[in-house]
């Protein structure tokens, strides 16, 4: 079954469920009618249907390779990436100053759901590229700015990040990558890096890397990082391209899936950069980058899981099982029909969180409304780990779904699952985002967290007349939630910690039912029929996570390292 | 970190848990002493540490592959099935008078355990084999038995079993192959089967064939299907071989996984077979089968799980991190402790339940009781399928643990996590287990499952004294798991269906948290440490789990194909 863009469940989510109508009464956004928002929507689906999915296959069975020293990209995925870049989807949320659309995030969300469903591997690129943008645009230099993200928009050019070394993992502080002053504004930047996605391809002019590397009067820890611009080609002031800059590919990894993007070890020999920030402020820079990429990571998992779903569903309704009634298709067993309903449910709840984040990202933007900010800080977590652990959930059953059929490779189900592995690694593994849920996010003492809470209790309170039982489960949720969210604040972090994957999953089921909620109450047969297969199955595993969390960290931390061994 | 076999949790089991001297005292397997047990094991856990472990990547890297129509096996792979057939493993428990060694189920299922963690795409050649032979034992005519079971004992010949047509999935009943008889007592067996396991290789001098096909009187459906005898090479009455058959290998699959193994289209093309068990009594025979192999592959799944615990606890050990408190690894991070808790806790839980389901058939054996079978029936369904959830979830959680390593192929944990992927599909989908144990096993009024949940009830009955807290958790898990079973049994077939899965879920939960109370009991701190971390934790999933089941299939049936295609 060929992908078919959900962009109905775009549309019904922005106007009905995640407030987007917020977003475009703000000048900021004002443009972002209905009629903008469907022309984006159609013309994204058009491309990501047509152009895109073709290449799935491709960059799995052909993948990036080197060959000597350059790497070559899977068959058609230069035209693919062309496609992109020309329908302006790079830069649809950067300042139209810059060459942007100047679009609200919310919508750049959407398509890039568009673009991961229908070719992850190739989609990476430019996600990557829309991080890079957001950096330069809130901490580079004008002169680095005017010359960088026009090309970079265009797509052109294409962004890299490079903060990883091989003893410098989740612990970025430890990176030992070197910056001397060149004298001449430009710093001479050596170091190896690793994990260095879309590290170079055979389709952009240029590779524009950002490299976390420490100047010599840099602190120990993060403190003493500061970031760079490091192009494979040195531009002049115009933007022409001048000398290959000292920098190399050093060698691809050799993955369990996402093969069509080259994923690098790069070997950096005194290449010329240029200070992206402040001096030493390259943590700061990178975070920026960093939530950007962690929204457009989770929402890479909500993509691979509608295109998982949507093979599955195709196998299912084609399938035929002698015994099976009905259609006398696999899809009229229960278990078969548990499963879809399992994918749906947990599709359409993760992409209304994300939608949700993106919704409050955009009203930060344009109203700089401290609580925004702090509700977009919240989410971001929750969206990456949810998204992409419904992503690996949801095709780990798209395989199950085709049986024995699932497991060959030319099925293409199997892919999805490798391909979507990564995502709840990279950009900081869905480990590290629990962690920063509990302890940075909730520095505020849970504010933020009990202000959303607040709102579903309130939106739960309002359905209880109409939808009592879908409303008096999801109120009961978020209680429990909130009452976990006090205990919560008031531990020692190796407590939090401990707990910090299952409270995180807990906050996502009762987002997640909240949006069902809504949805219930709008009077579709079909969705109400979804939202009460999420609140009456689905819903109910916040309990046993919550209960976890409320063990805290005791029984974790004395299972010593000897006992784990033994 | 080399495997190493887990031969202390095996004894301690064994000893203590599941009830391992109730068959030692059984007249049929009175050798089965303490000192035989610990021959048995170390023996075996030699040879899997030493020879079969070194071939893990062997299988995944070199796959097997065909060469002019002959399967060419992973480098290596000769060896160590050589030293797994003249260990004597392969019929350990097959009866002596036909040169077996006689020997508990339960011993071969923890020897099992240790071939899979070791080598699982080798593993499952002989866990073929040990289906077929114990086929053979039940079903087949002196003759057959007397020609083939002792050269499959002793791993001259093995053997597969071929089920699956293109057509014909879940649906055995759906098979066109067919066998007409050829006036001599053999028959011509025609037909294309998918999907079959070790098929053919380069180290045995035959390959045993049993294949399910319709006599040209069969019946429609499952009634009408029969089992026959197909080998590669045509013995004669001594066991010398003669003539090539006329069946082929068209192909080998390229799978996510288990590239070892090579899983093949077979083509019968007139072949000659024999037929065992009485004409139109094919799916009796394949269910023994099927039952023993079923046992097998949870097993399979808990033995990966093993490694691949192993594997990240090794990594966990070894990496460096800054931030890290005491060792300055990874290991003292609360988020990565409590994945590592979760992954030996449940493979602990996971691994009583097999060796629990493996006494009980030897009860059965040796008592012909038929309540000791009934628990081996209800068992084995739980086994495969939680043993498998348990190898896919470990493996899963393994990657994690190595972060950015786990998704590159090198490091060897993303093979765990796609070669166990399979068991949860092949020798029934979990979902048909489930299905399996909510109808077939329910037909006693769920007369078994109340038995085991009466003990389990006693259990923690007798706990409260001594370990309060676990005690009355148990307890009430158990409790809630007879309420809906009783619910559960009173259903019609569309309702239970639909909360198979989850049923089946909680109810090994409820297992394995009967199995660590068990462990808490016995004064062993560390154990004691474990069982409370599975019991205050991972238990209480059980509450959502139940809550599914008891939804019953209305909501699942009412999203509609449209529903779910909308």
């Amino acid at each position: 079954m060929p992908y078919r863009a959900p962009t109905n469940d775009f549309r019904f989510l922005m106007e009905n469920v995640v407030g987007f109508s917020q977003v475009s009464e703000t000048e900021r956004f004002s443009e972002a009618t209905s009629d903008m928002v469907d022309a984006i929507l159609t013309e994204a689906a058009k491309m990501s249907e047509e152009i895109l999915a073709p290449l799935q296959r491709n960059g799995d069975l052909h993948p990036a390779h080197l060959e000597n020293g350059v790497v070559r990209t899977s068959p058609g995925f230069a035209d693919g990436y062309a496609a992109i870049a020309e329908g302006g989807w790079i830069g649809m949320s950067a300042a139209p100053e810059n060459g942007g659309l100047g679009l609200p995030m919310t919508l750049t969300t959407a398509v890039n759901e568009m673009m991961s469903s229908a070719c992850l591997s190739l989609q990476l690129n430019p996600l990557m590229t829309q991080g890079q943008i957001e950096a330069l645009e809130h901490h580079a230099s004008d002169e680095i700015l005017n010359l960088y993200v026009p090309k970079l928009i265009s797509g052109e050019w294409c962004g890299t990040m490079n903060l990883t070394e091989p003893q410098a993992g989740s612990d970025v502080g430890a990176l030992r990558s070197k910056a001397e002053p060149n004298g001449d504004g430009s710093y001479a930047i050596s170091g190896q890096k690793i994990y260095i996605s879309w590290a170079d391809n055979d389709f952009t002019e240029n590779v524009c890397h950002l490299v976390l590397a420490r100047l010599p009067d840099g602190v120990p820890g993060t403190k003493g990082i500061s970031l760079f611009m490091v192009p494979k080609f040195i531009p002049d002031a115009e933007g022409n391209l001048g000398e290959r800059n000292s920098l190399r590919v050093v060698s691809l990894e050799h993955k369990m899936g996402l093969h069509g993007s080259p994923t690098a070890v790069m070997e950096y020999d005194g290449a010329r950069g240029w200070l992206v920030g402040p001096e030493h402020g390259g943590m700061a820079a990178m975070f920026t980058m960093m939530n950007n990429a962690r929204l457009g990571v989770g929402v890479q998992g909500i993509g691979s899981a509608e295109g998982a779903y949507q093979h599955a569903l195709g196998y299912a309704q084609d399938r035929k099982q002698g015994k099976a009634p009905g259609t006398g298709t696999i899809i009229e067993h229960a278990d078969v029909r548990r499963m879809l309903a399992e994918m749906k449910a947990d599709v359409y709840a993760a992409r209304s969180i994300a939608l949700m984040n993106a919704v409050a990202i955009d009203m930060a933007t344009a109203t700089e409304d401290a609580g925004w900010a702090a509700r977009a800080a919240l989410l971001t977590p929750i969206c990456k780990a949810f998204g992409t652990d419904v992503g690996i959930d949801v095709s780990a059953k798209g395989v199950q779904v085709h049986g024995g059929m699932g497991f060959i490779e030319e099925t293409g189900a199997a892919q999805y699952s490798r391909d979507v592995r990564v995502t709840a690694i990279y950009e900081g593994t869905n480990g590290i985002q629990a962690m920063d849920l509990v302890a940075r996010k909730m520095m505020d003492g849970g504010e933020a967290a009990f202000a959303l809470i607040e709102e579903i209790e309130g939106n739960a309170e309002a359905a209880k007349a109409s939808h009592p039982e879908l409303a008096e489960a999801v109120w009961g949720a978020a209680e429990s939630l909130r009452e976990t969210t006090e205990w919560l604040v008031a531990q020692e972090m190796t407590d939090r910690f401990a707990g910090a994957v299952p409270y995180l999953r807990a906050f996502a089921r009762v987002l997640g039912a909240h949006a069902h909620l809504k949805t219930a109450l709008l009077g579709d047969e079909a969705r109400l029929r979804l939202a009460t297969f999420y609140i009456k199955r689905l819903l109910p595993e916040h309990a046993g996570l919550l209960a976890q969390v409320r063990e805290g960290g005791e029984d974790v931390m004395a299972l010593t390292p000897d006992d784990l061994a033994a």
